[in-house]
């Protein structure tokens, strides 16, 4: 019987105490074999007040002080996009290993530079894809891999938010109003990722986008239609000038196959149709605490556990390479109207 | 006070006792204004049967005979698309009204021959575009125009079938298993139609289309995004590869707006969600009798009452040109992968 070796707890700096930033650090206390050690933000005193909500022992404004004195093995980079580069190219100096907010950078080329640059360096870099985590997409991706709808032909998720709206919309997050590519960029990306985890590689791209609310100045509104190399017919439909609704769980998905379909509602019930027309409800009981599902944490534990086992992230940087090409291939496309494959 | 006209009732002969001749027969018995006096088909016994069991006083296989004994006003073309032409020229040499099925001919050049010679001889020809004549469209229209929802911005059409698949698809009309065009051509052709009704001109379309039964020549599965004039991105998203289902009255239809939205369900329920989330269900009766909330006996009694009025048809040749074009450009769009302007 071979000895469980005592793993050392590895030590991060979260860069970040913005609107996600405290999400991730309530997240990162349930995390096993991994812990934060400071929280630095430009903002002293959102640091400050982060530090002490989660009781984490250091905070501070300079990123390399902190890392000076903490000496740190990673750092978590929950900071805007415009910044990812810097602070990768940080860590890549000081040969940490970088867990990165999405979207990595503003355009493929500077995405596969930075990939490259960690991977020449040895710095592990995994993207903080936490969609994929949520509990109902790992059900509906199991139940697929089970057979339980046999071959799937396509699949169809609807997003809807409210909160692009009115004369001042997106309060918690301002700075997207002025983002000139804002939908895809920054929330479809998350759906683009489960969809490469549902069903596979991704080879085309067709899409339409609009700016419903004038107050902003990119896109709230996209339809990308996406084709998979398992062949399988991928529709995107998601908005954010939707009515006020009540607290919703998931956005909402229906993937058909050959022997059934499956429907994920809103409020995270799974439905399983057979051919037959049978339908069986699927009662899961998903984590009441944490972020959608403590999808947060889960995605956190896998990058503590890649640091440990040396096991690939899902979402390693090569990997979300990947679902930034579908990104800007939409924008693209939006753009020339015609389809573009990858 | 005028005298209300003593109104002649309008005689006509239907050309067709195939799978839908007959619910067009059912239909004719309750217009007002206007009766079938002969049904023909090239098959005598699907004539007479037809004949009898809808009580038409004549039957034959001949069209001619029959309209020379008859002497109608107008022939009801309810045969397949390759034989629409001969028929409507045929009525044109005798000055004779048509009502024709869709789709009214295999390209657009053709169609729009059909329809100018229809108008240069004086013979008017209407469509039987059945779908927008379901009450529930009507209702859903009469909301939309009543600013229900405020401005549309956004309307998805999912319409769902089982009777394509297995090795024996299409039951009721096998001869959809050899047509190289089929769900948009012949089906889809319904929701566009409907689409023009509730949203107005469409300007332009984007289509993916697919097969999924590999036993038959042409598509099962379509996604089709247009925009429309008013600004309305609309998504089509159909199939007959679905799992079997109980009798369902409707396509399921979301429409958006600035100010809420509506749903039209497949058991024809209408939801109306205000802005702030409120949900109401609309409870109206649809027809119990006839097609589809009897909207074959609706568009028929339109197409009598514009005979005797004069009115325009609202799927005259003319209009019908539109929603051709747009089937023909879902193809193209398809073939390119490009967007197609119209």
């Amino acid at each position: 019987m071979t000895e469980r070796p005592v793993q050392r707890e590895l030590v991060g700096i979260a860069i970040g105490a913005g609107h996600f930033g405290p999400i991730q650090l309530d997240s990162w206390r349930r995390v096993r074999g991994a812990r934060i050690e400071a929280v630095c933000d430009r903002n002293l005193t959102a640091a400050r007040s982060a530090a002490e909500r989660f009781t984490v022992p250091r905070f501070g404004a300079a990123v390399e002080e902190l890392v000076d004195q903490v000496r740190p093995d990673f750092i978590d980079v929950v900071t805007r996009p415009e910044s990812h580069r810097e602070l990768i190219e940080f860590a890549i100096d000081r040969k940490l290993h970088v867990l990165c907010q999405k979207p990595l950078a503003p355009s493929l080329e500077e995405a596969q530079t930075l990939v490259r640059r960690c991977n020449d360096a040895g710095v592990r870099l995994m993207v903080t894809e936490i969609w994929r985590w949520q509990p109902w997409y790992r059900k509906v991706r199991q139940m697929i891999t089970a057979g339980e709808i046999g071959q799937p032909f396509h699949a169809r998720f609807v997003s809807r938010r409210s909160d692009g709206r009115g004369h001042a919309p997106f309060q918690r997050q301002p700075y997207f109003r002025d983002m000139p590519r804002l939908l895809i960029y920054e929330s479809v990306i998350h759906l683009i990722d489960v969809v490469r985890f549902l069903c596979g590689r991704i080879t085309s791209v067709q899409c339409l986008h609009r700016q419903l609310n004038p107050k902003i100045a990119g896109e709230d509104f996209c339809l990308l239609t996406l084709t998979t190399a398992a062949n399988v017919t991928v529709t995107i439909d998601a908005h954010r000038h939707g009515p006020a609704q009540q607290s919703q769980t998931s956005e909402h998905l229906v993937v058909e196959g050959e022997a059934g379909s499956l429907e994920l509602r809103t409020d995270g019930a799974i439905l399983l149709r057979s051919i037959d027309g049978d339908v069986r409800e699927l009662r899961t009981e998903w984590p009441a605490e944490g972020y959608l599902g403590d999808s947060c944490r889960a995605c956190l534990q896998h990058f503590a556990d890649g640091l440990h086992t040396g096991e690939p992230f899902e979402t390693a940087g090569n990997d979300n390479l990947e679902t930034l090409a579908v990104v800007f291939a939409a924008y693209e496309s939006a753009a020339s109207g015609s389809r573009v494959t990858l």
